[in-house]
């Protein structure tokens, strides 16, 4: 099982590239092209996800996905965020079963 | 910070509800009625993310790609795959620094 | 052949229908929740359009670029703006072929 | 008012680059791509659309609603399918009120 401590991983490169040569990196880059630039990738790569699952091609729905990871890991990031927030409130929702809100009122049986 | 193992507990909890009555839980109703809802839903959540952002809105921005990292979770689980698959795939692109293709060609370096 | 008058009677009856009672219709309820609840809808029938397209399901592709084009109508109506406006910047591009970039240097040849 | 007939001319010179030199023009090329390449433009334009609205920018939106005209008929052509096929099945619509869905059992009333 991979450590999923690679998503903090990843973010504290995307920190560390902040402010550097756009033409440093692909990230460096799209840093510097701003908020509706990345914005765009996350559509992108949004409508690629789907496409790679409608052609049912499970190796490219996984590689579209880490796609889509990455780059809401960027927006995180530009934004001043990181994947801690987002685990963060998913661990809340799981706390109160807000994953499934219809199990919400029984919080603490699963 | 956050144990990121939250998306294997979220990604077992899709498992264990594959199959239960749609009437028991969202994930449940969301898995049966099947491939294309699912779709729309990363979709939607995708383009919400996009309008949060554009409102500079950051905690409505960590909801969305709460939300967005959720439904995906949820088309993996439904096409036999798990979070563990899309974190290969990124521990892979950093190993060959494949984050950044730029510098796939240097891959060591970093 | 269909008279593409169409889209100014269905820009006309979005006019008529801004202000009126949201319970009254479709249009008027989306209309009174607002820019985001419209925008979601254009996100939502975009990714239906790529879905249809996929199934290679012509009829159902017809009925999502309909609403596709229908939510933009709304959208454009709600910010004062019409079906005009988007032909007129179409007839423009055709005019100096900007339609086909490429071909823009040698406007008048088509 | 701008004639609406320019969605017919536009696709009539759709028509008339599909086999062309990819090289040629900037359709030729996308239709020469394919299916994918065109729904990914659709969806590109469609998070545009919403971005720009967002921006409260009218004039960008008016471009951006132009390029997701555009590419909805490039991906229309593309399938063997027209602007009339969309216009016919929102004046269908608008016969049965079912523009206003909560009209449609009060239809020829409009």
């Amino acid at each position: 099982m991979i450590n999923p401590d690679i998503l903090y991983r990843i973010a504290q490169t995307l920190e560390d590239r902040k402010g550097t040569d756009p033409a440093s990196s692909y990230t460096a880059k799209l840093m510097d092209k701003g908020l509706d630039a990345i914005l765009k990738k996350v559509g992108e790569e949004a409508v690629e996800t789907v496409m790679a699952a409608k052609d049912g091609d499970r190796l490219h729905l996984v590689y579209e996905v880490a796609d889509l990871w990455f780059h809401t890991l960027v927006l995180l990031s530009h934004q001043g965020l990181g994947p801690n927030d987002v685990l963060a409130e998913l661990a809340r929702r799981e706390g109160i079963s807000g994953i499934d809100e219809k199990n919400a009122r029984t919080a603490g049986k699963e």
